[in-house]
């Protein structure tokens, strides 16, 4: 049995910084979500995230941009305040892989337009190396981006969910649109299979930003 | 692309169970915490557990159980509600086998005076079979536990965190008595083994129950 006081230094010193991040956002959601609620937005969010990221380095900075991005979708949700775009939210088993491919291929063609997120029902500890190759390949930047759980809130505020692989983990809502895409697994691909996969969600992603777009 | 409207008809029954479960909790914490906090407590929590759940069938009745612990965690945490209990908390990957056992031994010898919790950093399908079977052999009944993801609010509510196996996945809080048992890991032993890890563990939690109970 071995007493571990202080094994991992760099957490403890998140809390400050957590605290911080909650005070910041609980004043872009003033009038939205009382301050305690942001609070727990931001420290769950935080432990979601730490449960399953491999690199601790950007975490608190990463639990930011979701917490924030998490209560943006529930303020949409609720109607407190909707977004005015097209809510998409693509889902697969890591979100290493697909799902992050399609999210960046959505807000390249969506002209600022659409809300796109994405999710994943097993988040990875980090992104697929070769499809964020792939993706800059073609000029766009995943390097910001991170693997994340799927909640419930990003599932309301969405208008259409599509799925890959997921199989049945992802909670059904009345009165959105659902799809499930058979696209292949960017985890069992060398580069030129990852190439293949961006370029066929490449084709199903301008069919369906034409589609959004065209509203 | 194939369309789903409504692939999966049990979760969109949920959602009028889920808002019943909120207004029952609701009422419990009245005073305590929001409506609106209860109800984000209650709709993620489902979330997180769909997520990994295999069995779909009870997680509305789960999700009310894990809902309800969580937010008695966090009432406790904050001085809101104070348990006057001692307050343990098991962490190992699967909250399947390991945590388990241990959560469900330190409830037998606590009396009723300590909190018991139990939690994964990638919480499995559903309890080891063998497991529960070992349990019910010293007479304790596991069939009501599940495997749940460690979240923020329960690491909060702990005086003591026994981690078993999960590595650096544990958020850290200063001011808590930290332990990491090195324990062998039942997923990967047969039923005699099992019952050893069983045996090891009755013997860790006797003197831990001993130690808390004296305080």
């Amino acid at each position: 049995m071995s007493t571990r006081p202080n094994p991992m230094p760099g957490l403890i010193n998140d809390d400050h910084v957590l605290h911080r991040i909650s005070g910041e956002l609980a004043g872009k959601f003033d009038g939205v979500f009382s301050p305690e609620m942001v609070d727990r937005y931001v420290f769950e969010s935080y432990t979601s995230l730490a449960r399953t990221a491999k690199i601790k380095t950007y975490l608190t900075s990463i639990t930011k941009h979701f917490a924030e991005d998490r209560l943006n979708a529930l303020a949409h949700a609720q109607g407190i305040r909707p977004s005015g775009k097209a809510e998409v939210l693509f889902v697969c088993v890591q979100n290493a892989g697909r799902s992050q491919m399609a999210a960046g291929l959505l807000r390249h063609y969506g002209e600022g337009r659409i809300n796109v997120r994405s999710a994943g029902s097993l988040p990875a500890e980090r992104l697929n190396a070769h499809v964020v190759d792939s993706m800059k390949d073609i000029g766009i930047d995943l390097d910001a981006d991170f693997p994340k759980p799927l909640t419930d809130d990003v599932v309301r505020a969405a208008d259409v969910v599509i799925t890959m692989g997921c199989g049945d983990t992802c909670p059904i809502y009345p009165g959105k649109r659902y799809e499930d895409w058979q696209v292949e697994d960017p985890a069992d691909l060398d580069p030129a299979g990852v190439q293949r996969v961006r370029n066929d969600l490449d084709k199903r992603i301008r069919k369906l930003a034409a589609e959004l777009l065209a509203r």
